[in-house]
């Protein structure tokens, strides 16, 4: 590995495993769109460990040597880009924003400081600043950081922080309480142990038939705690939940946080799409009285894993919660402001702003939209589908893009609902999922909620790639493999 | 945007975006060796502005719109892969791992469960178990998070849980300490402030003239606090300190950490390279008695941002710290252990592993060995000029990687080591560095240091691309830009 100076160009060794690797990456995303083209080919991890060669030796095999176990990893990887994949709160694959990883990869850069990274924070600061007007701020603080949990995280710390100013440098000593519904993201009332106030001060305030938090519900749950002489600092909104993609109704919200004093963080990490789109932005009225959001591009969008934004009405909230002044690293000089270092958790901070800028500066505001808009009309169809057919039951009606659902065996049709009905229904879910995945032809991911004994189908519909045949298909495909049941 | 199943193969302008992209990627790969090409162009934020069209459109520019401005893009970024970047504790271009990063991109997985990146969990646990194997312990639990500082801060997390079983979910009610030494990383300290013990209940230790913390003074630092009425609960040592390079004394910390009752923490976030290479191993003799220890990669591996492990001595001490146990994403099933997501504070996670495998794979134990090797030698070449020449001083003798040293301007030479000396050798440091940075032909950092009233510089010796010649050139280069100060 001694460095020889002749070495001005890449080896043929280094290009030839170059070309290899666009040859693979080519050939997986085009096949992402066949639908003869299975999603996963199944193997227990014992299984995986006898086809897959993970062992490490020392001397190496060389570039040509690893090529047949790449194959084979991606052979048995799941196909998270395939048109029929609706598995998570994610899909498809973004060519423009996949070439983005690409040169952020080669350029290999860090989002501590301007004179490492210079077009790279000015980048982020541009998506920064596209992010508050779009909630329609003039100015104001943000951040990337890697994971929408942990823009929650960094939420919720700023509120405490802000709640009482030594809390920062002495440590806790008030009894803070934070406020989420109980169908929020699990991450809140984690980050509220995380921080030192503990997961029982995280009070879950109920939600109404379709999944929204219930204002009135959260007053009465901050008047109880005043009473008991704590301290309530922070309220979490959800734009877009896990489970049942629901918008809680903001504006009533942030106006019983603002009247108590509380922090108003609105979680938009999956939600947050519909900022995008100007036919169903209205979800998020009000978001504009929050404090800070929080937004995932990964999502609805399709971005490659990570790009999640948190955004702050205050100007410059982030450094004050953040920053440790250390001088050999933010150096004084001209550019300070745009050293983004000292806003987040992170030291060393991979770039994830190149990426979202190439994707929405080569399709525009309106190719997201579109894509937006596209995703919305995909649950509407699969909602009129699931109304007309007596084999399948909505568990409550879809506010955005996951589509909620039982499938109700042959053994369980003419039953009363109840619990010989929930235990049959629940088999099935479980049952037709484990064969949809031994089969590959299709993902839908499955889900428990509070108050129903029965797991159902959670079919997410943001794939861009997914038309209503694909609609349909999951819905026979279901069947299909329930038939016996 | 609409979905047409026509179009079931990559359109020619995807393919065509695809190989410009390469064309980039080889392009800059390339010029990464030649020392002709500039490492920046160094321009303010307003001049980039009006250099790079940042602004989204609706319409949107499409494919081919966008590459002036990646070309742009690139021009005026930073080459921290070129063979004579000395700036961060980082360097280099690892074509294997760069290739993992596409992979991974195109694949787009995510870390939280087995059913969807069914490959990439085998491969995390084990290069866990690997890192567990280095440090010598026969199991224990691990996880990959997005950088050191979240290492770091998962680390005392869980220590802090150990420390009071109630405080997860009644919060903070003890008054707990934690101990780091004065030269640890900053991010130590603020994740006491995250966690609600406070930043001020970090207590920084003395270290000596090298900087390594000296265990008489923590063990004495411990006893205080007991004194107190407060409660010590965690230890960090340093291997490889940010400034300096210096390795803790391990196994001494560790023998008084064990003594009263505290956690032990490794932070070789920097130095854990040394692990790789037989010769350099015994800086890290004593870890194995640590509770839990840190590692990232993209430091003197040089594998593209981000890619940090933490390892921890007891089994399931992560997931009994972090997991939420929710069903509609961590489902009953067989191979509930390879589900890695509950061991974190994300939900969602990129994949870190597969850069890392591939990287290691390729070259094998004996190439990342023979590329730390090569980064000690570099320092210590570096050394021995910098004590042949009277026009430079040396901080303190290197430890590792890390070559800290003043330059003495003609204006100080011959003047005695006082508040003249400082303010000369200050001004000729952050002199010379806006030159070679307005220049970019080289770029070594600089630091000031507790105890030190003059900048100095921060050379590190990790570029596998460096030669001797490189070394030589750095000291010539700054002779050669302070020659009038």
């Amino acid at each position: 590995m001694e460095s020889n100076r002749k070495e001005t160009r890449l080896s043929p060794e280094e290009i030839d495993f170059l070309h290899q690797i666009v040859d693979l990456s080519l050939d997986w995303m085009s096949k992402n769109r066949d639908v003869d083209e299975p999603i996963v080919r199944f193997r227990t991890p014992k299984e995986l460990e006898g086809l897959i060669d993970t062992s490490i030796t020392d001397k190496g095999t060389g570039m040509s040597g690893i090529l047949n176990d790449l194959k084979e990893t991606m052979k048995y990887s799941v196909r998270t880009g395939h048109v029929r994949f609706f598995n998570q709160l994610w899909a498809g694959t973004d060519i423009p924003a996949v070439m983005g990883e690409w040169l952020t990869s080669v350029m290999n850069g860090s989002m501590y400081t301007y004179e490492v990274s210079p077009v790279f924070s000015l980048l982020e600061i541009n998506l920064v600043e596209k992010l508050h007007s779009l909630i329609g701020w003039k100015s104001g603080d943000g951040v990337f950081a890697p994971g929408g949990a942990h823009c929650n995280l960094l939420a919720i710390l700023a509120a405490r922080n802000k709640a009482s100013t030594n809390v920062r440098k002495e440590g806790i000593s008030d009894k803070f309480v934070c406020f989420s519904s109980i169908h929020d993201h699990y991450t809140i009332q984690r980050a509220a142990g995380v921080i030192g106030i503990g997961e029982d001060n995280c009070v879950k305030v109920a939600v109404d038939g379709v999944g929204k938090m219930i204002p009135q519900e959260l007053e009465k749950a901050i008047l109880e705690v005043k009473a008991q002489g704590k301290v309530p600092f922070f309220v979490n909104a959800t734009a877009g939940t896990t489970v049942l993609g629901a918008y809680d109704p903001l504006g009533e919200i942030a106006q019983v946080a603002k009247k108590h004093g509380l922090w108003a963080h609105l979680d938009a990490c999956w939600g947050g799409h519909a900022f995008l789109s100007k036919k169903h932005r209205h979800l998020l009225n009000g978001c504009e009285n929050y404090d800070s959001v929080a937004w995932t591009a990964t999502k609805c969008l399709g971005l490659p894993q990570q790009c999640a934004m948190l955004v702050m009405k205050e100007r410059h909230a982030l450094t004050k919660c953040n920053a440790m002044g250390k001088d050999y690293l933010f150096h004084e000089h001209d550019e300070k402001d745009w050293d983004l270092g000292e806003k987040t958790l992170n030291c060393g901070r991979r770039v994830d702003a190149l990426k979202l800028w190439i994707s929405w500066k080569v399709f525009g505001n309106d190719g997201f939209e579109a894509r937006v808009n596209h995703a919305f009309s995909q649950a509407q169809y699969m909602t009129q589908q699931l109304k007309k057919n007596p084999k399948f039951k909505l568990l409550a009606e879809p506010q955005s893009l996951n589509v909620c659902f039982w499938y109700i065996p042959p053994s369980a049709r003419g039953l009363p609902e109840g619990s010989e009905w929930d235990k049959k229904v629940d088999n099935a879910t479980i049952t037709i999922r484990k064969r949809m995945q031994r089969e590959g032809k299709v993902l839908v991911n499955y889900s428990d909620l509070h108050g129903h004994d029965a797991h159902f189908f959670r079919m997410i519909t943001c794939n861009p790639g997914a038309t209503t045949e694909d609609m349909d298909f999951v819905l026979s495909e279901i069947d299909r493999l329930g038939s016996d049941l």
